[in-house]
């Protein structure tokens, strides 16, 4: 107890009270989720996520307490200004969901940069990737050391505008350059819905989408897209065309410990990461590939250089600061079950969502969802479940043939099947939005049940 | 004088005696400067630029002090580890030339950004421009007021990861969607070396480079680029193909009072601007369209969106206050004569450099530049010559075929003229890296003509 004042007291110096107040916050859901651990090391097999004894319950306060929640609808109203229901933007994966955090952090990641700073082209250090801040280096392979979710000894880092950069750039770095017709890029269905139109964005001689992988049967090279977690689903992804000549390209965006159990670090040819997905820190547009093949690393720095001469050198350091903390607050106290660690905050509320979704959509009767095995998590040092951080939601009914319509119809935007290759009967939604609208969506999904 | 010392005091609560000293060599340089303006307005048609008496010779000390240059070379010594001459990199136009003037405003452009700020994909406001920050959309506006180098009323922006993504949007945005080939892409040679890598990086099936303007004489439809002043040779440009079906991209990237005289406020359909070359921060790539057409502006967001989601916020809320202390020194002290204002630090600092450039060419009597006439500009209203920020050289000697190399085997890397076009007897040199480096290209220019 005198630690924990003592603890107390050292962050009061940094923060504000209102930090203080969301802080302590994050401390008692840690203090129950730590209660929970506790427990549910008494119970093997019991995934977290799927917990929904009385502590669960308990945590209720933190994703929506009841007076922040209802302070928040006074400035975020249900209605609209014509007395309607407000429309809610579940569309894209805005990972707003995490400011709350990192207001608690107060001023732990800020960044200060002086006007003259950061302004050559060119970064210091003499990395292949000639624009990679070498601060950013350091954190990303310390982080990934913390998480343990991907080896990076061996690897080249490119940094990138975002994974979608770093995407991009990779079909660039792995397609022949002397074909007489573009290579087929392809991934299962469902598939994260940019990728169709980001590889045929200017019909590229290069790379050309074919589709879905479990239905590619041409006898010639071809990438394959393998995104794990996935991108609409949550599920864990291995390729599937598996045959000579196949080229594999793995975006783990959602490989960190608030998503899904991970089971061991990740050692592929070309992996990929983002900010947006890891901290919440979309607006900075910061990504990173762990690339194995140097003539590769040095192709994706080359299209990079001709796309945007290099990555914002401010967003890098703003990133760099960012995993420093995340690190940080994951080793200095006591790991992953300290009350300050990110993944850990992180974990719990998306615990609590999923919780309460689940919730809704058995009581509804109108929807499914996936459902997920549990499995040990080497970094929470547990067996859990599995909480992505989109909703992929069936539509069950009969007369519903077409289920972003039907959200629509309820003022809920997300994002149909169609768009990921498959029927219309599922939709995607965000589970990253701030508390409030978070709320509204599963108030607004329990009065379409009832 | 009173006036002098209060505005030194206020000065001095937000800079150290390091800003001050660098501070106090700009003041000292504005009040020759003004000297010089004085005197010229008294001599109509010298320009500034050109203008070799005993005045610019005594300004000889802001782009070359002895202390400083001498200190300089101590850090960076104008020979290698092994004893050998240093290389001197001037291949790429990398502002560095700027820190200087960035470090003498001290505190003015420091931002500070805390942890959960920016996270959004989105941006506040309801711009057309869904990623743009609206304060960056009001510095860019006011900007273009108080250089008059560009019309912004019925204007869109675009902001973009640096102009290289602009230029890419641009393309895709005014390329045909629906021909069953790609439409040709031509610039007069002399051309930006990177355009036809851009164009072609990925072999678009949209947009295909198609070379010199100059020697284009299909009867189809193309994009012109109008680069003005031009990369690499520093002229004025307009478009040269100017028949039906031609459509016009402005890359006035250096189209600014300490470059070229600004004879109008630019007016065109599609005009491209960066913070690279206007203010000298390269590594927080930030660029700006102005664009007359909506659907061609929601055309190039389109692009970026699939390219990168955006482009970085903390860059824009960087480039932001950039602009807005740029403009301030401009109109805060009197104009353009202000011993803080911006243009006009750099505008003397580029002065210098094309005196001394122009000086140890005629010497050597082995290379020429361009001749440029003088103008009136309108921001400092005199008449005055062109100082671009690329020297672009020919090597005359009869037995120099390549300058390139010949510059490489004196340890000065240039980029040859094959890159633009044109014959490897031209020879761009930058113009805009930091004093020391400066100073020893023009001591070693100098020794190649002794």
């Amino acid at each position: 107890m005198a630690t924990k004042r003592c603890a107390m007291a050292r962050i009061a110096d940094v923060v504000s009270f209102r930090h203080l107040f969301v802080l302590s916050l994050a401390l008692n859901v840690s203090l129950i989720l730590r209660g929970v651990n506790q427990n549910e090391k008494h119970q093997s097999g019991a995934p977290m996520a799927v917990h929904k004894g009385t502590k669960a319950s308990q945590m209720r306060f933190l994703s929506f307490p009841s007076e922040s929640a209802a302070a928040a609808r006074e400035t975020q109203p249900s209605v609209d200004e014509n007395g309607g229901q407000r429309v809610i933007n579940l569309d894209h994966g805005d990972p707003t969901m995490y400011e709350q955090y990192w207001k608690a952090m107060g001023d732990k990641t800020t960044i200060v940069i002086p006007g003259w700073q950061s302004m050559s082209y060119f970064s210091a250090g003499k990395n292949l990737c000639w624009f990679l801040e070498p601060e950013l280096a350091t954190q990303i392979v310390r982080l990934h050391k913390v998480a343990g979710n991907a080896v990076t000894e061996g690897r080249h880092i490119v940094v990138g505008t975002g994974s979608s950069q770093l995407f991009l750039a990779a079909l660039y770095a792995l397609s022949p350059q002397d074909s007489s017709h573009p290579i087929s890029v392809v991934s299962t269905a469902p598939y994260y819905s940019s990728y169709p139109l980001m590889t045929d964005c200017v019909k590229s001689g290069l790379h050309k989408w074919a589709g879905d992988a479990k239905q590619f049967d041409k006898d010639e090279p071809y990438i394959e897209l393998v995104t794990s977690p996935n991108n609409p689903d949550g599920f864990i992804r291995h390729s599937v065309v598996n045959r000579t000549g196949g080229i594999l390209i793995h975006d783990l965006a959602y490989y960190w410990p608030q998503y899904t159990p991970i089971s061991a670090p990740c050692d592929y040819d070309l992996t990929m990461f983002t900010v947006s997905k890891s901290t919440g820190h979309a607006g900075t547009r910061i990504g990173w590939a762990l690339v194995k093949d140097v003539e590769v690393a040095k192709r994706m720095v080359k299209f990079i250089e001709l796309n945007t001469i290099g990555v914002s050198k401010d967003s890098q350091l703003r990133a760099a600061k960012v995993l420093e903390v995340v690190s940080d607050s994951s080793e200095q106290a006591g790991g992953s079950e300290s009350p300050e660690s990110f993944f850990h905050f992180s974990h719990a509320v998306m615990t609590e969502r999923w919780r309460l979704l689940r919730e809704a959509v058995k009581d509804s009767g109108l929807f499914s969802l996936p459902k997920f095995s549990p499995a040990h998590c080497s970094f929470f040092d547990n067996n859990l479940g599995t909480q992505p951080a989109f909703a992929w939601l069936r539509c069950d009914g009969a007369d519903v043939d077409d289920c972003e319509s039907f959200f629509r119809g309820h003022k809920i935007l997300a994002r149909g099947g169609k768009h990921f290759g498959v029927s219309p009967k599922y939709v995607r939604v965000s589970m990253l939005d701030r508390e409030e609208t978070y709320s509204l969506f599963i108030e607004r999904l329990s009065q379409i049940s009832s």
